[in-house]
């Protein structure tokens, strides 16, 4: 079966297989021996034992497939990236705030979701802006050795992964090392499971399910034990880490059906090899488009290319008026999904695990063709 | 093909058609012309034609199924009823507070449900009980003549149908008549679309999609729109309904795949003949089960006839020694998830509009046997 190659930001392409499973599994889903239970997943109740060993698989196939260390909590909750911007200070700013002070928060700037991220937590938080990377138009990260970090922060957010600005850090900052104690908080929304990760360094990553992992409506939250149980006083029970761990995820019902679906895509990533394969992947997959694009005299990336995004490439025609019959032509090629958001324009192609080489090579195919015989 | 009967109070059991349906989307969503799109919903971006129609659609149908009034807006959020509870009170007891107050917030305690909102009500606004059944072990609603309202309340709370103890509101209070000025709030987590709403007395009401609606991980909120615009400052930007409203529902990434699946729900419900049809099989359904409960020497349900839900009936067997039995034989009979909830014991059978009258009438017959031969 031929489907077109989707390139969409997220929710995004998903493996064929993994879907094809759960179609079939859809009306009657089968445990491990291959015995149906006679109800769907979505029918089930989440503290039946046929839910909680979805759950416990989805959760341990994670941990294996991240390497994520026994003294980090693995939690499945609701709200994307977008609300964990409020949880994330609702939980973590008071770690070592004074009594009666607000907690100190910093942020480095490198795109859209650090800056949401900063100015949502001002509704929680004593912040401050470490460094910033807007002088530039976001198109490249401020040296580590250049942010102003406060002694008495909680922690330092980064985004690793600018889904909007395709900037993307590839070596997480080392906190300690720069004579910091405050903790690490990375939203990995869109580079989680595309690489390794370095655990040591953070404190807390965050993430909605809906580019790498699975469908859109579950966040995967992995929180350092030791950073539990500083919630403010204000922070809703469901979203209190501290609870939410407590409970296995389950203090209120959890998205059951997009948690299946990320077990069922951990399960396919750990058959393609797992995260050291995908990695390996997703390089080829970012080199063969930003090679096509500098190559070009049609298309250009305005990315620095060590913070260039292996995730997401956004790219822009020189002659703008050729953006619509490169969509059209694209869309009529089996390749969609290729405009860019609405706050940079352009286009941007998303280079998700569940993207093959195959449609990367599509599209540069396209693109070649485009501006041979259309610019 | 012959499904078992689940009885599950939520996540529960779907139609099957829909299920069907939605197998056969999964990788390949058909418009409305029948033709496919190439992808499945669950990658669909948010912002694309095809999952804005989708979502569209499914609001159209919400609307038109619980003839909800063009003054009040629908919101598809994240979170559950029990993430509502805090987002409520963030989003409306400052609604009548005075400048520099806490606002106030009555509530009228009937079971589990009404009690977690009201404690949880505590961490940001004056609550109060308006009124309690608590000392009847949550077995019957206090009369509304009887409750004790603040003249100066932003909202009274109810839940109108308590999912683990059993007792539904057959008529919501009429506030106004009772001399107050508060919007009536209504958690309908597990009585929406079992039967018609008075709308006219109501400002907000809330539930998880689990149980009525669609799969976990979708929560429904349906507010009156001059009730915006209140929310504390330390309300979340993505659970603001202000912002949600007016960004339909796509500030943060909503539950795509879930809310398509609601919307084939609500497709589903339309061919039975909509809520009035609905509510006539949930009436027939519940008649039969508890004329078979109170006819019977081995089991009983404790709670007054008049509150009895028609969603949730919670049974106990006089001889509790036989509930092991009980529940293993009903599962042999293809009688699922009847255990109760372990906060109250016994069993209980969630009666939801995608159960069939021929599951309460197989459930008559198992009950009725065992007794014969088992008590």
């Amino acid at each position: 079966m031929t489907r077109p190659y989707n390139f969409s930001a997220g929710p995004a392409t998903m493996p064929t297989e993994v879907l094809a499973q759960a179609a079939s599994e859809m009306l009657d889903w089968p445990d491990a021996s291959g015995k149906g239970c006679g109800i769907g997943v979505m029918e089930m109740s989440h503290r039946g034992k046929e839910f909680m060993s979805i759950c416990a698989h989805a959760e341990a196939a994670l941990r294996s497939l991240l390497a994520v260390p026994a003294h980090f909590k693995i939690l499945f909750m609701q709200g994307g990236g977008l609300a964990e911007n409020a949880i994330v200070p609702m939980n973590l700013s008071a770690l070592r705030a004074q009594p009666g002070q607000r907690g100190q928060t910093d942020f480095v700037l490198t795109g859209s979701w650090s800056q949401k991220s900063y100015l949502e937590a001002q509704r929680y938080s004593d912040t401050h802006l470490a460094a910033s990377a807007q002088v530039s138009g976001f198109t490249d990260i401020p040296a580590p050795e250049s942010w102003q970090l406060r002694p008495g922060a909680s922690y330092v957010h980064i985004c690793s992964n600018e889904t909007i600005h395709g900037v993307e850090f590839h070596a997480l900052p080392d906190l300690k090392s720069m004579g910091s104690d405050a903790a690490l908080v990375v939203d990995f929304s869109s580079q989680v499971a595309s690489r390794p990760m370095d655990w040591g360094r953070v404190g807390l990553a965050f993430g909605g399910a809906q580019k790498n992992l699975g469908p859109a409506g579950l966040t995967v939250v992995v929180v350092r034990e030791d950073l539990l149980g500083h919630a403010l006083a204000i922070c809703p029970s469901a979203f209190n880490y501290e609870t939410v761990a407590a409970n296995g995820s389950m203090y209120n019902t959890p998205p059951t059906y997009a948690i299946y679906m990320a077990g069922l895509v951990f399960d396919w990533l750990q058959r393609q090899g797992g995260i050291a394969a995908m990695e390996e992947q997703n390089i080829a997959k970012a080199q063969a488009l930003y090679q096509a694009i500098d190559s070009s005299g049609l298309y250009f990336n305005p990315v620095a290319a060590r913070w260039r995004s292996r995730m997401n490439v956004p790219f822009f025609l020189r002659n703008e008026t050729l953006n619509d019959a490169f969509l059209s032509g694209a869309s009529a090629a089996g390749l969609l999904q290729l405009k860019g958001h609405k706050s940079v324009g352009g286009m941007r192609a998303s280079l998700y695990n569940a993207m093959p080489l195959s449609g990367v090579q599509a599209l540069v195919a396209f693109m070649q063709d485009f501006e041979r015989h259309r610019a």
